[in-house]
């Protein structure tokens, strides 16, 4: 029989999809599950969105251009405009999700074997996204004592070798909920510049910044035209996951030119969903800012919860809808697991995701989870009395 | 200023690309371009596809599962039962566009510098997908004089290295037309599992098959279940070009294990296109009787004007909507270019691909042009006359 890739071998498996089968199971013999784990917001899609599709007046489903639609990059464009961000249609490429973006993102500026900096820990696919591209991750780690702020830049410093390519940021962070102030992205702007690398950012969560602090984009900051490539999504902002939209932006040329060669070979993003992401700007602004308070809400009871359970530990999330809570346990993996699989609190368990998958270097995170506050609160209640009491009969029968 | 990579700088760019400006500068004078280049058909999407992303219920639109939506995967393998390709849906992938299913094809089966043979002339993007995955085309040349047809086997056998991992063929053929005799299919089979190679075949234009000829799936032959990978989309089969949902189907279950983890990493294919592409399962036989017969006579106007200009040479097309004519020319790029820019016959003039760009091998191809017959028959009659005068003003004044 003919072998798979080495690559493929390589391609790394995100920490959850591991435990969806004991979820499964456990679904299977009538446990009510609550899941803490996933990026899947339980927040409407905006109507104008969905009713954009639902009026399609299309007889032929055609391509749409490799690079999106002209109508939809301009408008799109403005909404960076009304968020301080100066770009022009031509700086933007549609791409089929924020995950194309990434992989185009790291064609366009890394060969085989060349190095990218990540502070960790980070979204796990990321890791998926290098293999893919045949490069390799160097990870900085930071802590959850630091709230998982920007490690000292004397660490990326020393990182930095003849193949390191670039710095990839997650602002606001999955899975730290950690936002990155203005002061911070300056000093990572100052060490890309100085050793001519590519700052990244993945800015998906960029409306989700809470309690008045406001997102500071690399593209805002002044004299990185040629650095800085901003990679986007739909998904989260308008609670379109399932849409696969999302984009790059960058003002250097080349950069556009050369993925605009991977955008061409893989013909077009989707047509349906660029419907719904161009009529998704349209919004108004009354649906953020509820969304906004939700989170907020959610939030706040969360961190509450959880500084009740003795031993639990978290920064403090700022953005996004995730935060990392440090267990008084060892191996999350196994609570994780047990958690799937032994432990029922009236019938119900609830599911979280290790945390160690999000970590790139060995021996971090296993004392750690991540928590998406992603449900409604009485069930994110809930779900941290469940985790509260699971943990209790955990540490004592452990 | 960082520099893009390598192998950004390599990324191929289609034949057609480079004349989409001139083309452009045509229209904006007012001159009418009848397109023979381009793979968007102009028959309708099946209404029932339209119909169920018109009449969607959603209100959050959610992540799929990452190999696609139950549901789809179990009708789409009705689809294939009815096709004479048993497979099951778990031997199924859902994809973002048949490019994507090469793309995973690739990354699961071959490691960086790894060889992949092809016959040539080959849908261009091919070398795209092998660029981004830092793989090789191996080219064996196909000849029009053969029409097309396999070359002889013992030139794939002179191709094989210790790098070479697979053979890939699209068939029906485009850019050629050609559909390959069950005959063909099984010295495939016989020498890839003599090398223990693995046999993808792009059979996206399954449908499209002429003059009562039938269409043989590597699916379909036996004992090729570990090495035999099918690629497939919605685009050409429904005229829904712009859903961008394909498969990839394999009974080997490492690739599909393999496979999953490239498409865990994107995390899912478009929900809506994925709607449209179950609904349009539904689509009545009618429908493609219908197209089937359109393409027919297109196909065979198409050849019979052809063959009334001096000097031109085609192949017997019997399957897809290409075909490739040999003009009396020596740089069809110029050509091509000078159509666009010069020609002019009553204010229109024709657009056509230069075939060189569909050669891996240099010196091939450049008295070639690929011509798709996805219009009209009214405007395809006028498009070969133009095509006529132009050549008799080109050879006359070059």
């Amino acid at each position: 029989m003919p072998a798979v890739s080495q690559k493929g071998r390589s391609m790394p498996q995100s920490p959850i999809r591991k435990l969806v089968p004991y979820a499964e199971k456990a679904k299977k013999e009538g446990v009510r599950v609550i899941h803490l784990n996933i990026g899947q917001p339980d927040i409407k899609t905006p109507k104008v969105a969905l009713d954009a599709v639902r009026n399609h007046t299309l007889e032929v489903l055609e391509y749409s251009r490799s690079e999106g639609s002209e109508e939809y990059r301009e408008k799109l464009a403005g909404y960076y405009a009304d968020n301080d961000i100066h770009v022009k249609a031509e700086d933007i490429i549609i791409t089929t999700g924020g995950s194309e973006a990434l992989a185009f993102t790291m064609g366009s500026i890394m060969d085989a074997d060349e190095e990218i900096i990540i502070p960790e820990p980070f979204y796990a696919n990321y890791n998926g996204f290098a293999t893919a591209a045949g490069v390799n991750v160097v990870p900085v780690t930071s802590h959850i004592d630091d709230n998982f702020a920007l490690p000292p830049i004397e660490q990326f410093e020393k990182l930095i070798t003849p193949k390191t390519r670039a710095v990839l940021i997650c602002n606001p962070g999955n899975p730290t909920g950690y936002l990155y102030t203005k002061e911070e992205i300056k000093k990572l702007a100052a060490i890309v510049k100085k050793h001519d690398l590519f700052l990244v950012a993945d800015e998906v969560y960029r409306e989700f910044a809470y309690d008045g602090r406001q997102h500071y984009s690399i593209l805002q900051e002044e004299g990185l035209d040629d650095n800085a490539i901003m990679v986007d999504s739909v998904s989260k902002r308008y609670s379109m996951c399932g849409a696969r939209i999302g984009c790059m932006v960058t003002r250097n040329k080349q950069i556009i030119k050369t993925a605009l060669k991977f955008a061409q070979a893989r013909l077009s993003p989707p047509t349906f969903a660029q419907m719904a992401s161009e009529a998704a700007l349209d919004t108004p602004q009354r649906y953020f800012d509820d969304v906004k308070e939700e989170y907020t809400e959610r939030r706040n009871l969360l961190v509450e919860e959880l500084q009740k359970i003795d031993g639990v530990k978290i920064g403090n999330p700022q953005g996004a809808f995730y935060c990392i809570a440090e267990l008084p346990i060892d191996d999350a993996d196994h609570f994780a697991k047990w958690l799937l699989e032994e432990y029922r609190l009236d019938g119900e368990t609830v599911m979280v995701a290790p945390a160690a998958g999000f970590y790139s270097s060995s021996g971090y995170g296993h004392s750690q989870v991540r928590i998406a506050y992603v449900l409604d609160k009485e069930s994110l209640k809930r779900a941290v009395y469940i985790l509260k009491e699971a943990l209790n009969s955990y540490t004592h029968n452990g």
